[in-house]
């Protein structure tokens, strides 16, 4: 039995992993911290996990670094990168779920983040959690960062093709959409209900901080330097990610002879779902699951392949991928606490 | 391992059962039938569920009555009526999800269901399956009726106040509010997306066909007649319920009095969650989960009891209590497969 | 071309009252306060309104209180109270939308807001703005209390029943469902998309601030003191209210009979259209117009009426009825600016 | 004041038609038509438009094709072209809004509809209802296609873009999302609220059959054939679309430059409203008002112009756009009748 801590519980990866943790049968919770609800039970917070626990809600500046072998940090992008060096400090694996520590090159942090990295030495450590791409170097890891949502819909999408010499690397564009949930748990105008229901709207469009990384784990599969062009969108809907990917084919390719690829690809892999021949990726088929569904189109026309991408983006996009991470790192089953189907509808 | 049919399974409570099944440990899937999609295999119908099972489905009239330990009937009404004979001949225990099994009286049947019950003799037989009134008897029967979602929520709500000499029986209202899913999936223009969305109505006033289970319920609990109204209203959402129930009390009652009692009458259950003082329910917190939490409220100025239950319709108020009575009916730990929290947000 | 001054309009109420107006013949712009945004244009604020008008939001302070014929206070509570006295002395006729004015008896008034009334001699002058029941004191009123959603939902659908000798007013339950936009405009953690949507819950049950006022109304119309019990819940959707109202008859009335009184006691009202026979009010039927749909429904086994009533929440709930006030005051037709059909879907 | 007759009006364009027409000063209904509902009043299909209009449904084969001045066909693809010969006979002016007269070469429609086009020789008179490029044209046309919502969202983002040789035609993605209203009134499993609510998915990649329309209009525009791959999506909300459009650029441009273009260009039009600097396209802001939104990005590490539009898809999308047309054909102000802001929240 592992001992486990998250710190960040109060937002929504945070309660995520602890609800995943919940029916996972090799970890047990040490501890849960939250600033804003320090001293309160979790179940106050979210009544949802009343009677499966009843631990209090700690200062992470109270919680000694050495008592749990694994602890996921949930916390806002800069803090984690100061309290992850302590915890390998204190022998503790770590998996951070926030930016800090996925970008190989300090000086692409500092590009896109706008602030030098403050551990540059340990970005060289750190694993980036994608286990379809990353397997053997996480079940290895002592910190591994935890992707993105849009990095996960999307390297998963583009890995089977960015890899083979038929596919125009200059071509791809991006378009995803996400729901509100991607946005965590804090009071914002933004995202209060009557501002972004009945609506759907780009933000960030080529800006999105989420580009470097997709683009440093395209490169690293294309082995060689892969530009994308990255526009996120907010849809009305808590959870899910859909992810529709442009690129552009050197030679004609059938799309059976796509899935194909695609399907070879992802054999051995228990959480990418290759879709059948006409049906096309819908997130309401990934909620509340850890699978990545991929749907494989052809556009004959114009010779180009248009990729549909969805997941959970609290789950694989994040705290079931985590989960996934730490079954790799404490050695078990990968699928361990997440082999369950999404609910319908 | 008990075998398992599942009768109805392209229906959202025949799904719901076999989402819930796939990760029970004691459960084994051995035919699942739908008219509609005969011949087609489950996940070509539900892709959520590709890679978990890939069962034909079958036609009801082409599986053997003999072949499984229980068999769920998430079908029509009047089509139960006629399989359930069939079923118990063979030996095999049946849980029938639809309403034509739930009245004792076979006139108040024909009074709301506008047709003579088909099976008089069998009703004495079947045991209405709310495990926190009828346990025992569950365990022992061959044929449990089980519930409808508003006589969930609202029996749960009312049988800890019905009970008790301070209640005024002649008083009771009831309004519930019920997400769309509970008119279940059919293709029908009232329950179009563009024309529920944004909207909340009432339907069938006072004379829904949930009025007499209710009633039969809550007669048998007072041991006296007793007659509600009840108001049924469609909320734009996919899953979930709300009853609000209330009734004038003999006596003054204080909050805290009020919800001691209920935690009292609710002590033992697993899905009984009594909210602490000042906490309303709200279906959200429900979600995915097999609980039914109950907010105690009085409205101490006009001396009357407002009880507030949150379920998920199609869980605790169909499929999740359906296991929890098959749990029951094999004789083993009646939380097995149900004893997760709900996801949230 | 009346000169309208609107307090407060980056809230919902505020900027709804704008875009009514944009189209009203007899309406001119003349300042738009906010202190969030002051300096701002409002089409910055609110997109939609761009190329209408490019008025920019000032100060409330830096407002003098005689440059406009009307004015609309938006305002939070308490602040209204303090800004009404200066626009009458300059004067300024006023429309207040907060609940500051509401109530005739500050006794009452300092029970349910906690705070003492300040100006207490000012209550008498305010006229409650239910045109339905006061449209003459309206017409020459100088200060008008515009009323709150829920209340103008609940007295309208009980304003027919408690003027008579057969209803037992000492039975009255309402049971009311609003959107979420009846929160207003803020960063709240509460009405986050995330936290609302796909959940259905109560709140303030026998608690809420709106209970005085529906009494204050209901009693005055049945000149007797009348007590209700008042349960509020959220349904996620951004607009709408739906209110189903119930109250004991002292003695049987058929429908078709209730019907016609409803009928007859709203034959001139404009904005208040009684359902046919078997009709429900949905909300989604109102959405977006001035009309209040009333659904009349008899529980015959229990001599009850339940009354289902329908609003737009910030149109007939709160700006919709505001210009109808202003219409009232100004001498014009009562509904200009105001006679269209909410959208569908 | 103009006779007009809308056949189709129980379909969610046709009532849109009827519901903008109400509060148009120059038109008179003189006929609704519907198959499904004939007989029936319009106010009973749609309770909202209550108290406006009583008018019965008739067969559109009752319908005398010379009672009124224009026609609206709101009617499925191929039932439209049959019907439009028979009025032009009569006299009446037609505006067609399904996708039957859109298409100039009777052999693109037959590619993409498979069959053969009825009346190949009234494609030449048919002018496309798109007024920002057609005005003209329109307003001599007795016979007006009016576009489908994806190629109106499109077209305009586009048409800016198309007719300037720093285009790289050849490389035009187009990504568009859709509320659920697009797929029209009608019963289908396919769009019951439950299985499209809380999921985005796409649909028809490369094979929709708005394709050739929006080809056929920015090949015409290029004055060369112009291909897109153009991939729509469903997002769960009612009304709204917003189209992503990506072109590359054979040079660079900022994107104040760009704006300034897109603003020269559209600088007469009443309804298409250019986003300023560092705005998105949201299709909120447009939501029931007959506006264009266009956002203008630029992606310079990749020097891609990247687009985005918003339009309500019953509005500017199909029936306010039909309105838009009629005015110009009766030669009066283009903006009677749709001059209003939209609703928000």
């Amino acid at each position: 039995m592992a001992k486990i801590g998250i710190a960040g519980a109060s937002g929504y990866t945070g309660f995520e992993l602890l609800r995943l943790l919940t029916n996972h049968p090799d970890a047990e919770i040490v501890f849960l911290t939250s600033e804003t609800y320090q001293g309160k039970e979790i179940s106050k917070v979210f009544p949802s996990i009343s009677g499966f626990i009843d631990t209090k809600l700690s200062s992470i500046e109270s919680v000694s670094s050495d008592t749990c072998d694994i602890v996921f940090l949930a916390l806002p992008h800069t803090t984690s990168m100061e309290k992850v060096p302590d915890f390998l400090k204190g022998g503790t694996k770590v998996i951070d779920l926030s930016a800090d520590y996925r970008l190989k090159d300090p000086a692409v942090f500092k590009e896109w983040y706008s602030i030098p990295h403050q551990q540059p030495a340990l970005l060289k450590d750190a694993v980036y959690g994608l286990p379809e791409i990353h397997r053997e170097k996480i079940k290895a890891a002592r910190l591994v960062a935890n992707p993105g949502c849009y990095p996960t819909s999307i390297t998963l999408a583009l890995a089977p093709v960015v890899t083979e010499d038929w596919a125009d690397l200059s071509s791809i564009i991006v378009d995803s959409k996400s729901g509100i949930s991607g946005a965590g748990r804090k009071a914002s105008l933004n995202t209060q209900f009557s501002e972004v229901n009945e609506g759907v709207s780009a933000y960030n469009i080529a800006v999105h901080r989420h580009t470097p990384e997709i683009e440093q784990e395209l490169s690293a599969l294309a082995k060689t330097n892969v530009q994308i062009s990255f526009s996120p969108h907010l849809v009305p809907m808590t959870r899910g990610m859909l992810s529709t990917v442009y690129i552009n084919l050197k030679q004609d390719k059938s799309i059976e002879n796509l899935i194909e690829h695609f399907q070879k690809f992802y054999a051995e892999e228990p959480f990418v779902r290759i879709l059948p021949l006409g049906e096309y990726a819908n997130s309401h088929f990934t909620l509340s699951s850890n699978f990545c569904d991929i749907g494989v189109h052809v556009d004959k026309r114009n010779r180009r392949a248009i990729i549909t991408s969805a997941i959970d983006n609290l789950i694989k996009g994040a705290s079931g991928q985590a989960v996934q991470n730490m079954n790799l790192m404490l050695g078990i089953s990968e699928t361990t606490g997440l082999n369950f189907p999404g609910i319908f509808p």
